[in-house]
């Protein structure tokens, strides 16, 4: 199995260059000006396109049980849309599983869910819903079995206290693996809620009221300085949405200290005017939309390369689940949003043409920086000889208008409806095998492989993109 | 003559409230919840608008003569635009003169270029074109003939060196007048276009290439520290048009030396992806757009208080001008964009509407900030008793496409065309009479009056807008 | 009763002069540039020396019990030594009462302590110990009573939750208090401690490992983060000692958020070689002292403005008591520092004297800034008619040399021994009274007043000191 | 030839272990936790000391001539001061010469001066003094022959316009030299020194007002901006006196540019008030000392990693020279300060001595990053096996108090006559040779090398000694 992409201007995180790229056996074999094949070989031509490493999406949730609902999409519809967008990795989060319950029993779990159905490679991040002996013990049995990132909650149901949260990063640290962190205040927004409620106020625009941007800012101040003295462990925060949790990510890192953010789509082009509309329960997630000036400060941490990596946070509830389970309240609605499918496009159009950011950082910021916190790389996020044959080709003379109608995932509704992209995703390949071309999903449920992941490194590959 | 504003909502720099105002003779004479008059009295239903002072606009260049060509506003057909755009005070700049010419001269000069023709109230910024003994000797009696800020060039013909800007400095600081700037490293800019002009690269994107932003962020970094200098010379840039020269606009406010700074709307919302389009000539200006980065950069510093007034550098030539002049060579056109009319609507849509700044904040930056910075306040920039009667009503309801005919300068193009904003400028008044309703204007040429500007206060009135 | 200082520099925050100023009945009755008195009057000759308001010492610590030990100074002997520094106002801290005690019980146990006893003016800060219903419909009658600001710890036994903290944010803000808070994350402490002990590491060194630095940051973040949350209540932050807090508050003030803070001289010229040291368990307290990193960076802060306040934390143990109670375990040791006579001295040598602030920034940080913050002002913290005559005198020609056996309060050690100070405390005056001479103690115990201080301004007085 | 250093913990920038160091005919030909050499050997027993990489000092002017006077140093007495302070290699200055002189011409000078002279290794930067098409062609000839960093005026009698910095800073980058800068505004100071001049303030003070630390910051910032846009040059600012300065250069790094800065111990550890002394003549150099507030900031560059060298920018003139010269005209009194033996002892006493750097950082801004930035490594600035034999032993225990006629220079006075340091120098080595012992010079004219340094690395080796 061969296939040959020519005449495309290959990126990778540190460079462009006019070559062709031909992929044997699912492996990258050869990139070069140019290259002739004599035996039958698949031919692709890229003229005139951006031929980049298939996207790496580190924060998905498919198939999980929040106990409010189940999200509608399985490994199945998950992975599916996530090709047609041009990712070919996704790590998802193997959470929330019965109260009390072993990691190796989500893994199980999770490795039943996405079995015959994932159609690009996975793997899963670990969720730390509570402390014991034995789930300490057990963080190092799970790395060796390739689980070497682990999530933490700083509130909903499974919250750690900070006591918790010090003993886990060091037993994370120690263990080889990469701490990340969903954070919020929990008391500021359990007493704000509460109030709300007793005032009966319930509209949507009250999720985003009772969660304030400081209840995220506190807790990322919070979890920088308990990785520091929890040994100066790695830490990973996810999906930031405001401008002060990125000064204080920034005060950090120029302390030397090894951490990391990842930021998603929704926090850069939507704000919280979407509380404001008739239907704003498509909008509900948490952290929640702020307004314009945190998009602002978001995209200046972009071009800035503080900001590493862009993710969807792709969790999945339909409008009629929406509807339903809140029933007018929205503290009974599920949270999150669809948007696995557009992560590519959203930032191709409007950080790469629009002078934001180079082609090579989106690399960067979609699947090299991904795939080397994660332990994928360099078989993910670089197109390289010897690296496996993902692959997104991206035409940016094209317009796409995002239409829900279009999209491959299983919700009933976009929140990036009518958006206008400059690009257009082309073809995406997943080890050498074309599962999306030219608006056709042409994949196959069980092809994706589970990815037994590295350790986190402890003298980690640079992060990379920006032009120094 | 008397007028009426009931039912809007009253916005200063420092708070709003649900009031009516009258205004008598030309002056407010009172604001109030509820005000009732007898006799008779025009009246200004402003049922779901906002009721501002008028725009105070510093920055424009009407009758100008850059040596490559005459700006096709006058005072008439600039102020005209001014007042339909709800801007009812303009300070403009006395320059170019003949060679030596006094400064005396020049504000005879445009004394005489506005006498009959302004609609609105009116000053003039000093120009200082070249330093010697009798030119300094003259500021302290242009201050007193209440001319209390002077122009300071960098680039271009009339350029000052460092030697002359800092004793120009020292003499404005002590004659009560504040120092303005355009920033641009002359040195860097004349060899980059001596290159591209002598590679054949005269096309608009080289207009652009050949003054980066650090041209622009290194004369502002020397201007700093130049007035630190001089004696703690107060200092006010113009046109800002990048993130890293705001960096150090901040770094010097944290230091709290008296340094304070104007963006414009092109800055925020136009990007450098102009300079590829046919009509590129549209957008030649400096120091020229920039990419989106730096637009988010600019927003952040206009959200969180750093920068102060947003004028328009309204300096326009028609596109017949331009291209007969340039005939294909960026450095032959004259350089300057129309835009006196747009700057309320555009700042209010992108700002206000989308929740990046209060209306209060709004005011600051359009009228009260630069009236305070330029010796008017308190007879302009506020709505309270005592004031001028110069008001603009907005309603945030109606939305507004911007479309080149529907302007009222005297350019043939807009580079606004087709932006749609949320609001539109209902009326405007100057010293209490409607010169602009609901898309008409209606005012009389010759009716506003020169300002005698006070000196700069050597203790400002704080900078408002920011809720503390 | 009438005092002539002559000859002297007069120093404010806001500027110095040379003038005589003339104290009657208690009160400044005129500052001028020469004052001749007919009438009897005592006359002291400032030439060649400063005469600024006397200190005020806003963080003191006498009588207390902290449940390991009774501090030796009680309201004669520390009030005497804060005199014989040149401090004529000290606000103490109410704390802690037996369990669950009411606000006012506090008050009047600490009204009895300082009755008879305080040698100079005085008030308290209330101590929020715990939270129910009763405490928090006390806070406004307190506020009433003249104690507006109180004090929340998150370490040792009376620390608080964040919802206990969100509470009483919110309740000290409407009432007019301003919240003073001791920030460290006890969840980290509490674990490193147990472990040190456990490993049988009770050198006085390892109080210090056991509460690094990023405890005390991690929970001024937090604190910055729950008082906007909490409406925007103002915050104090006390006894900073290290340089990534000062970051975090200055972050929160580029956001224009009402935040200040104060700290102490022995974090600007003590640092951690003293827990090398052999007599170490002298300089136990919290948080700890750091490296001399930390040092610079608070300089710094002094310097540059972003330090608002110099306070002492003077809360002093015997090295008998010392030694007996922690017997070889720093965690069974009080903590605590002697000081209050050294603060002045101190910062006037290595702050003026180096050239690190103006005399005036210096008058900010001891006396104009606490008192604008604590509702002492313009009563106390500035030389202007109308106000207390209390005065120190100090002359920058002499040089001291800080001796245990020349303090006034009742420790018997002193972290100063040996450092050589340039300057001496010529004269301290309490409400035109000479209490300290040239060495000499003159006061009368029990002549110091009771301070009803003022609720907290909402638009407090610009900190001052920071040449404009 | 055969040296053993036993007993010692080895100091590298990236780590430190208690090992033996081989060295053998002049190379290090092994590290190891014990060694054992049956062969005649030299055997120094290091027992509780430091044994790090020899000093790099890239900022000396031995034999200089500025006009005014030349310097009291040459090759030899500098030299030999350099080894007893533990400093092994020297990058000196190639200048002034005759006004219009080529850059060979300087270098064969140079190379005369230092040939039967030198102690140890040496190699020189060049100087621009001027600006015209036959230097600009020499500078690819004189980085093959060896001189790849080269040091631009904006100052002085040979001060260059920012058109002729712009012109060589692009042939520089090219041409793989590293521009160095002394950076200060000359139209300021020539205007503020007339003015002193003019009103007869002649004394030492006055040198430092007319160069105020403004001067400096404002053309650091013009220089990091020309270099950015001559094709983004690699950019070294030579000593570094202000904090100012280094806020600018903390933001080019931000943004990626490459930037470092030196700075030198006089500019940490004295201040202005020098200027007040009797002796102020012995502290004249450019930039002047500043405040206190300035070493502060400096001390938290240099803690915090953004400060990359420590150097000495040793230029002597005896008093007798400086006084008979200036003859109470600072303007006339040449410029400069002794110190090549006193770096290493006093960064070390007060820097690691004091918790502010480790000793591995130390390395780092003492030896191994001037190696790398210059072209030196890996031959200088690491103990590693193939590296030359250059090492100093320090023994931390030891106290120094520096006294003039202990050292090795040829000035007739040490400005840091009376410093006590923590720690001594107890042995230097120069390619295995023992050239200083206790106390004792014992090394020999001549035996130093000219050492051709590589380009400049377009991809430099990452500075370091941070801990991360």
């Amino acid at each position: 199995m061969r296939v040959l992409i020519k005449n495309g201007t290959i990126v990778n995180a540190d460079g462009r260059a006019r070559q062709d790229l031909l992929i044997e056996n699912g492996l990258i074999s050869q990139l070069a000006e140019e290259i002739t094949v004599e035996q039958p070989c698949e031919v692709i031509d890229a003229s005139g396109c951006y031929v980049m490493p298939g996207g790496v999406d580190v924060h998905t949730h498919f198939n999980i049980d929040t106990g409010l609902a189940r999200s509608c999409d399985d490994f199945f519809t998950g992975t599916r849309a996530a090709a047609c967008g041009g990712t070919t990795t996704i790590v998802d989060h193997m959470g929330f599983g019965p109260a009390g319950c072993r990691l190796r029993h989500q893994l199980e779990t999770y490795l039943g869910y996405a079995a015959y159905k994932a159609v690009i490679d996975y793997s899963f991040h670990g969720v730390i819903q509570h402390i014991n002996h034995a789930i300490l013990d057990e963080i190092p049995l799970m790395v060796d079995a390739g689980i070497s990132s682990f999530k933490l909650y700083l509130t909903y149901q499974y919250k750690l206290s900070d006591d918790d949260v010090f003993q886990v990063m060091r037993h994370l640290h120690s263990a080889g693996a990469l701490t990340t962190v969903h954070p919020e205040n929990d008391a500021a927004i359990a007493r704000k809620r509460a109030e709300f409620l007793a005032q009966g106020k319930t509209a949507p625009r009250y999720h985003a009221l009772s969660r304030p941007l400081e209840c995220e800012a506190e807790a990322i101040a919070r979890m920088i300085n308990l990785a520091q003295l929890a040994g100066n462990a790695p830490l990973y925060i996810v999906h930031l949405s405001n401008g002060l949790g990125l000064e204080y990510l920034k005060l950090a890192r120029s302390r030397h200290q090894p951490v990391w953010v990842e930021t998603c789509p929704q926090y850069l082009l939507l704000d919280d005017r979407c509380y404001e509309r008739e239907d704003a329960l498509k909008y509900l997630l948490s952290p929640p939309l702020r307004n314009a000036s945190n998009n602002d400060s978001l995209w200046c941490g972009v071009s800035d390369g503080s900001i590493d990596v862009i993710a969807t946070d792709h969790c999945a509830f339909s409008m009629a689940q929406r509807q339903h389970l809140s029933n007018g309240d929205f503290s009974r609605c599920p949270n999150g949003l669809p948007g696995v499918e557009n992560r590519l496009l959203l930032l191709f159009s409007h950080g790469v043409m629009t002078g934001r950011i180079t082609p090579e950082h989106f690399v960067a910021l979609t699947s090299a920086n991904p795939a080397k916190l994660f332990g994928l790389w360099p078989h993910k996020g670089v197109l390289a000889a010897g690296a496996d044959g993902d692959v997104v080709i991206i035409d940016p003379r094209r317009t796409t208008t995002i239409r829900h109608e279009m999209l491959h995932d299983n919700a009933d509704y976009s929140p990036w409806e009518g958006f206008i992209c400059q690009g257009s995703i082309r073809q995406t390949l997943s080890r050498g095998r074309v599962i999306f071309s030219n608006g056709t999903f042409c994949g196959v449920a069980g092809q994706g492989r589970f990815l037994r992941r590295s350790p986190f490194s402890s003298a980690p590959i640079p992060m990379s993109g920006i032009p120094i």
